[in-house]
């Protein structure tokens, strides 16, 4: 937004309104993680409808099909972008929660173990499947949600997040992953160190 | 849709949509229980559009300052709803999920016993809550969710939802739960027995 006669104010950068509103959190769920809270974030109605407008923009020029996301905090973003964008949504779910026959994958998290699991026939044979988040940490529940959709016969064709921890590496771990496939990445905002 | 020249096909109804994307899975979580799959609806482009275009229709009428949804499928309505109305998005979650200080309900389920749980600053003093989730069948988390709201220092708008076991109760018990208000209920899709 231009300045016109020093009077119009600047529109808040996304960056910065995501600081703002997203609130941090010592030592949850254990001991040394700090937890990046959404919550004070999606339920301020500006903050939660500039960061799905801002996940828009964020996947501007990824071709997909489908869309899919990790329980239980992605189902919200998920959610919202796929209706805005006229795609379907997939839900990859934690260990027993869907009702039929599911592909599983196993995986570690900076504190312990978890499971995602997805229908056999979630995902068709081909899509181009974009995988969004809440937050990139080390990468450990994406990686298993991008094997689950290899699973299913799916194409990842992106990750995009609201929060990255980048100092953690979880960036450069998923490329690793698929060192042959071109998939767009995306963050809203980049945290570069224990901030 | 008009017929014209009975060339134009008939539009399908969001109630026949609705019926012939879910899947019907018995014996899930136990046995006896004829459980409703929305997945298959939520995958389908179409199926996902329509449903939350629905619920648009579904709670214009009703005044509402914020939507809460239900761990962990309603995350998914609740989110896209709460973007398109431009709302804020309060999620009412499983024990332990919530990183800060939460308000806590415990309830009855078909099968066995859940608790809720939502920050104790997740909802304003005096504001008007809608809460959406894809089914209602007894009443039991809806109910909770009632009185996480109450507890918050929220009054209850509505309760709308992709799918009514209408048999089973569920709209008059949140009727009776909350005497004296004037809340707005929504079903998509009424389902009077086990069908």
């Amino acid at each position: 937004m231009k300045l016109v006669h020093g009077k119009q104010a600047e529109e808040e950068s996304l960056e910065a309104l995501i600081k703002r509103h997203v609130r941090v959190i010592p030592d949850f769920p254990r001991k040394g993680i700090l937890f990046q809270d959404i919550t004070t974030l999606l339920q301020n109605p500006g903050g939660f409808y500039r960061v799905i407008e801002g996940l828009m923009r964020s996947v501007e020029g990824t071709s997909f099909d489908v869309i899919a996301a990790i329980e239980a905090r992605g189902f919200i973003l998920g959610g919202a972008l796929a209706h805005r964008l006229g795609t379907g949504f997939v839900p990859l779910r934690k260990a027993g929660k869907l009702p039929w026959r599911s592909f599983r994958q196993d995986y570690s998290l900076e504190y312990g173990t978890e499971t995602l699991e997805v229908h056999v026939d979630g995902i068709d044979e081909g899509a181009r499947v974009l995988v969004v988040d809440d937050l990139l940490a080390t990468g450990g529940s994406m990686e298993a949600a991008f094997k689950l959709i290899t699973l299913s016969g799916g194409k990842i064709a992106g990750a995009h997040f609201v929060i990255e921890l980048a100092h953690l590496g979880g960036r450069e771990r998923l490329a690793r992953a698929n060192p042959n496939d071109d998939i767009s990445f995306g963050a809203l905002y980049r945290i570069h160190a224990e901030e």
